[in-house]
């Protein structure tokens, strides 16, 4: 087979959205999907009923809030959340972070709500 | 599920092994794994029969070599290559790299020989 892949830049993905907590599919394998997002702010508690979910942190930092403690993730680092853990993404500035998850997944898992975002735009 | 994720650096990963071409698993998620490894030199020309498989540059630079032509990915470049796709990285100098595959993927894939890995290390 000599389908020949291009490359991705992830700086070229991160200057093509400005919005945050919209994430953006930048690649899609084995049926998952790879997200740019821009965190700000604070997101809503949630879990997901089946997916793990991957989070990368490319330029900035957040903390990942869950029931028991908190991660501050710094550029760099990387945290997995399995499904059914509820968690709460908080940035006080913003954050470029990478997602690694099931394509099934929506961003707000349970709780649902307005800030659901589907349909998303792939860059 | 009060169960609480704690964070991976992939600095500290990196720094934990310094052969070449042999990946560290230092995530697990959804079946798939995420590795790091470094590579130098030139690996073996192979495919996988089922596995997509993503490389995300950390630190340096390599070429993904394809048989119809060679893709260059710098700090923050990432590339797919999907199941069937000869492929074949060539790194000039040291490069970190993460991986992102279905667990049951195989370096050599296809090709097989002595620098098959399995039984991974798990950082």
């Amino acid at each position: 087979m000599h389908y020949s892949p291009d490359k991705v830049s992830l700086a070229d993905c991160f200057a093509r959205f400005s919005d945050h907590w919209n994430p953006r599919i930048i690649a899609e394998l084995n049926g998952q999907h790879v997200k740019a997002v821009k965190f700000k702010g604070q997101f809503v508690w949630h879990h997901h009923e089946v997916e793990d979910e991957m989070f990368l942190v490319i330029n900035g930092s957040f903390t990942m809030e869950f029931r028991s403690h908190s991660v501050t993730l710094n550029a760099g680092d990387m945290i997995v959340v399995p499904h059914g853990v509820e968690h709460r993404p908080v940035a006080d500035e913003e954050v470029e972070v990478l997602l690694f998850e099931p394509a099934s997944t929506i961003n707000t898992g349970s709780a649902g709500g307005e800030r659901t975002r589907t349909d998303l735009e792939r860059l």
